[in-house]
């Protein structure tokens, strides 16, 4: 099975990548990433001030899916993800909602041990999760750090294990990147810092034909997200709305007015993190609403 | 069992109130609501012009608690909502998310049959919700439409059937008020309306002597979750942030930096409503994580 290497990593999503990697659609393959600070911090000792911060937030990649061209839906199913065996937070003055109350930058390792992360005397349960996942925007330059329309730093916690996670293919190759890990985190991401964790992701993509979407939506057992960033938190609830209701209008074949209360009675807008260069939020609409089948149209590949 | 008429309803919160009703703590009484319209809208022909707003969400009671004095916390258990057999939504150019492509007004009315709202062609199972709850504030005049620390149009979904509500009392005997009922209601409440319907709520209330905290506290199988408005959505998460650390601070006995980081990593911030005067959010700490006899200490009311 291939597994793509750490080393191999970007530090932006540009329109013009060299993959570091192919694969073809329906094959299960590993990518290994390293933690957003790309194993700097060795010890409780490492201050936030001796890290190389043009080394953070590593998305390893690019990967290149054969037969993806723009205007396509790249579907990636997240399968499995093995965690190293501890992970990192930090506080750092200024970041973070809080941040003007953090008075000097600290740094926490945090055992993971038996599916639990170990901090403050608490055994917190392991619910994995990718922060950095995208593909090569249309055009433009985007730090990893950073998310847009094209993926990136959605800090997300529902990508994880089980979700599948549709990307709108914009360059040849789509040229997929991942890393970022967290091996818990809450929404909001409050103090800049989920457990930052190195790990091994098992993926397998699909493609889905020229049904291409504004915005990153991701599959849970749950529901169905649109995933929007924006400049501020306004912007991005306003934005994530009228993209549910769009797709609950395309999906259902209802009215707009119809949809948007339907909207209102039955997605939910959550937060997915509040301390990147944007804000990202998620409209979760209940999968017993609405299906990816109702919304894609042709899943075949998966038997819907 | 005590049943209190809907027609006993204020529309302002504020210090000095005439009680419609008194009981005593562990008593299990029944609190008759009207919906936000004041049951004005009989049919999906009567449009928001029709309404006499100054008849909108009404608030049955108050009712005293006896022996509640300033200080204490208020447990109010909800054990049970019947809800009427059908609800109303509506839409109305300018309000909610998206009020700028609402062309017209519209009102849509919603049976409800065998716990299912009906809507577009959909079954939505009911999840009942209290959208205004309260008690007097120590000071100023709060419009029943308005959520702020004394509780109010908090518009929170998880305040419903086995859920417990720890209001602050603020004034002699708390002068507990509740109505605006939702058979069921998205976090965000997008596009200004949930399932709008007449209800009879069955409640228990507790007291918690001496040891009221800032803003309402819910408590759910899930989470402890601290509910808070604010003028702005940012300074509401920042301040429910704030908050919640305080509570895990105190609740574990961490330093002020690892509750931060504890948030970071467990508690989920999570939007309740940003379609009233005010908007607000909640922050969830899990209840493994936290139980609210850590909180409050004494709960030996129901065993803790």
């Amino acid at each position: 099975m291939l597994k793509v290497s750490a080393k191999d990593a970007i530090y932006i999503f540009e329109p013009e990548m060299s993959p570091a990697a192919s694969v073809k659609p329906g094959e299960v393959f590993k990518v290994e990433t390293s933690d957003c600070f790309c194993g700097q911090i060795k010890s409780e000792g490492t201050l936030c001030s001796e890290i190389d911060f043009d080394r953070i937030n590593p998305a390893t990649g690019p990967i290149t899916i054969e037969e993806a061209e723009p205007g396509d839906t790249l579907a990636v199913e997240i399968i499995r993800m093995d965690l190293a065996d501890h992970g990192v937070a930090v506080t750092v003055p200024g970041e973070g909602l809080l941040g003007d109350s953090v008075e000097r930058p600290s740094t926490k390792i945090i055992p993971i041990r038996d599916g639990k992360c170990l901090f403050a005397g608490l055994s917190l349960p392991v619910k994995p999760m990718i922060g950095v996942i995208g593909v090569a925007p249309e055009e433009g330059a985007f730090p990893t750090g950073t998310p847009w329309s094209h993926g990136g730093n959605m800090d997300t916690k529902d990508i994880g294990p089980g979700a599948t996670l549709y990307l709108p293919v914009r360059r040849p190759g789509a040229l997929l990147a991942m890393g970022d890990c967290h091996a818990v985190m809450g929404d909001g991401e409050v103090c800049c810092s989920g457990c930052e964790v190195a790990a091994t992701i098992t993926l397998r993509t699909s493609l889905i034909k020229g049904s291409s979407r504004k915005w990153p939506i991701l599959e849970t057992s749950e529901g169905l997200s649109v995933i929007v960033s924006g400049e501020n938190l306004d912007s991005a609830l306003s934005e994530a709305t009228s993209e549910a209701v769009d797709m609950l209008k395309a999906g259902l074949g209802l009215s707009w007015e119809d949809a948007y209360v339907l909207s209102s009675l039955a997605m939910d807008l959550r937060i997915s993190q509040l301390v990147d260069p944007k804000k990202t939020v998620r409209g979760v609409i209940p999968i017993k609403v609405m299906s990816p089948s109702r919304l894609f149209g042709n899943l075949s590949y998966r038997g819907d």
